[in-house]
């Protein structure tokens, strides 16, 4: 069994209106020194497989056809191999 | 200047719906072996400020009266120093 953590971030090129936003309500809490805020997402799963070639395979279809819009974000992703509980 | 990189989970206790629906995607896709899916967010700013200290201030800050909502989330967060740019 291997566990999965994916991160979603959107493309430097896309715009992150969220960040924007929660980096206003950060001026407004006087964090004045706080910066080009980007949110994404982050994901956590397990592959209930035994080789890490097949985690491999079925992570990268989830992130790419569900957990991510390969049009405006991209993933990243680590695999550790656990043991089964 | 610092940059923080920033994930907020779900508690354990509290359920996470969205997981759960993205993971019944998973299956109609024909990815069986993928299990506990939690989907949390993945926060990235840099902190412009001169110490190690004052930056942690800012981010414990941020994190616990904007990001996450310390009822139902957790947070956990990396500091890395860089050159202003």
């Amino acid at each position: 069994m291997y566990k999965a953590k994916v991160i979603v971030k959107r493309k430097l090129s896309i715009l992150d209106p969220q960040g924007t936003a929660v980096e206003k309500g950060a001026v407004n809490l006087g964090l004045k020194n706080i910066k080009h805020t980007r949110i994404g997402k982050f994901i956590e799963f397990s592959v209930d497989v035994n080789s890490k070639e097949e985690a491999k395979n079925e992570v990268e279809k989830y992130c790419s056809k569900l957990l991510a819009n390969p049009i405006m974000e991209d993933f990243e992703y680590t695999l550790e191999e656990v043991d089964e509980t």
